[in-house]
């Protein structure tokens, strides 16, 4: 079957929220900086009215990084769930208004779609609370074996780990996947799913994976090591193709006794680095779907992570496909 | 009775939806570069589809406007009217986060809150669709007398001249505030709003109102002339003070015989110029509610309208109070 798609991922289909705070806000809140926490209604209710006036943009981890693989000027696709609602509409319009094949059965009920509260500190750290709604009723049903057969790389959102029949849809893309010859990507998305389920992710990565992202402190957290470079290597040992973020310290790719250590691209000011990582992993995904080198992938998702982090919202603003052009990437 | 509020706006209550979009697609779509148009829900639903990833953000003119007056550091208080859905719910918490009073009877029913589709193209000027929905449902009743009462200037936002039961709404918030010896200032915001009512508009302006917000083609239309100085002229005569707009050329207020022409505030770059004369339009009625001379006023609503030109979204990011300080204004 010929490739339909460069990216197919599946995500928690989320709709963020996203306003400037204080560290007082953050500290009163008890919120750590940084961080992603995973909270229910009540919470959301009562934290949104104490935040900030803010934007809403659609977001969700590999939803962004699609959007961003579409921006470069690859074909995409997305797996998630919304709700029947406004914020199902807009996380709908959005994705697909970016050229990304995106076409749920949205869910009804009581849940509605998901958001997540983002507090922009002046340090331009995101503060993540997320309220899954919607997002977390995904199931094996909502993966069409047709759609992951004709991408060439499927990324899994570890956030997804979580809720067990999101994670049996993971593994029933995966075999979809593997047993089409294509390529499974796994980010490993925050180091308390790491802490949560580093066995079950250990065996999913040693069994099923061929390429896994991490930034450095969920590698850390994976292999139970301070050491970066203990970590790196102990991940390099279990994957084909490992990518590992260290934010302003740049990245580094391991495939197949090759590395490529790759600066971060140069921003005229930081403001918000939501989605940071989701452009990292959008950069490197596309050039390794077209055959780009490791240092080429990784400076594709160098320069996209740096135009996302360069204004508000998770989602390039500006088309990546020239500035990846105007570098001599594409 | 001691004033609580140095402006209470009355508007209609919408949540903007932005995206880039070009000259193409403006004519594809049979719209005038830089104008407001009402449309209905269908023309919303096709126009949604067809533009492109935005972000979604409050607006609505004169809650912009009560967004910057509280952003200067000025109390301020809302009328409007949203449904009881999740874009109502978005509204309410951003106006109240910055700091205004706002505290509607939610809409309970068909219509949802308003939206205003704003297409921006590369040369920064926005074009918008608005469905009003709920927004359009405002009468009189909305307007507590008390509110009105405590409020230094009341000001009211000519887009609501079209519904009746609105105009009346003016009328009534007019006559309370004209009663307890306020001020009352009214924005032209549309030339169309003029072309429909220009006799109404001239009959209450010439018998209710203190100040008049115009921009260039605002006024020109209003006195059916295309010499700018004439219907500058025009204006002054009918009412206290006259504040006019030229876009990058300044701003011209003319109040008793006294006139300050002031200039627009250099900005580095433009991105989106959505809000600018509502942001404007915040520090003159900020400046004149606080004593401040014309000029004065006028500067703080260059340095307002500035900031808002230069990111998206209709709403100041950078408070207000600091770039006022900054310049040696409060």
């Amino acid at each position: 079957m010929p490739l339909s798609y460069d990216v197919a991922a599946v995500g928690n289909a989320i709709v963020d929220v996203i306003a400037p705070a204080s560290d007082a806000f953050l500290a009163e809140e008890k919120l750590d900086k940084g961080a992603m926490m995973l909270i229910d209604t009540a919470r959301a209710d009562s934290l949104y009215k104490r935040m900030a006036a803010g934007i809403e943009a659609s977001g969700g981890s590999a939803g962004n990084t699609v959007a961003g693989v579409a921006s470069l000027g690859g074909k995409a696709a997305y797996i998630g769930k919304v709700a029947k609602d406004t914020l199902g509409e807009v996380f709908r319009h959005d994705i697909t208004a970016i050229g990304v094949h995106f076409d749920p059965t949205p869910m009804v009920g009581e849940e509605g779609t998901g958001r997540c509260l983002i507090n922009v500190t002046d340090d331009a750290q995101r503060t993540m609370c997320t309220y899954l709604g919607a997002a977390n009723a995904l199931t094996p049903d909502d993966v069409d074996p047709a759609l992951i057969e004709a991408a060439g790389i499927v990324y899994l959102e570890g956030y997804l780990f979580d809720p067990p029949a999101a994670r049996e849809a993971f593994a029933k893309a995966a075999r979809i996947a593997r047993k089409a010859g294509r390529r499974v990507a796994l980010t490993l998305s925050d180091a308390f799913v790491v802490h949560r389920h580093r066995d079950a992710l250990l065996d999913f990565i040693a069994g099923d994976m061929d390429i896994v992202f991490a930034n450095e402190v969920e590698v850390c957290a994976m292999f139970e090591t301070e050491d970066f470079g203990a970590a790196l290597k102990a991940l390099s040992a279990k994957v084909e193709t490992a990518v590992v973020t260290r934010g302003a310290a740049g990245s580094t790719l391991i495939s197949k006794g090759e590395r490529a250590d790759v600066a971060a691209e140069p921003v005229a000011k930081v403001i918000d680095t939501t989605g940071a990582g989701d452009q990292y992993a959008a950069g490197v995904l596309f050039g390794l779907a077209r055959g780009l080198t490791l240092a080429q992938s990784g400076r594709l998702g160098a320069i996209a992570a740096a135009e996302v982090i360069s204004h508000y919202g998770p989602r390039p603003q500006t088309p990546l496909k020239g500035l990846a052009e105007a570098a001599g990437l594409i």
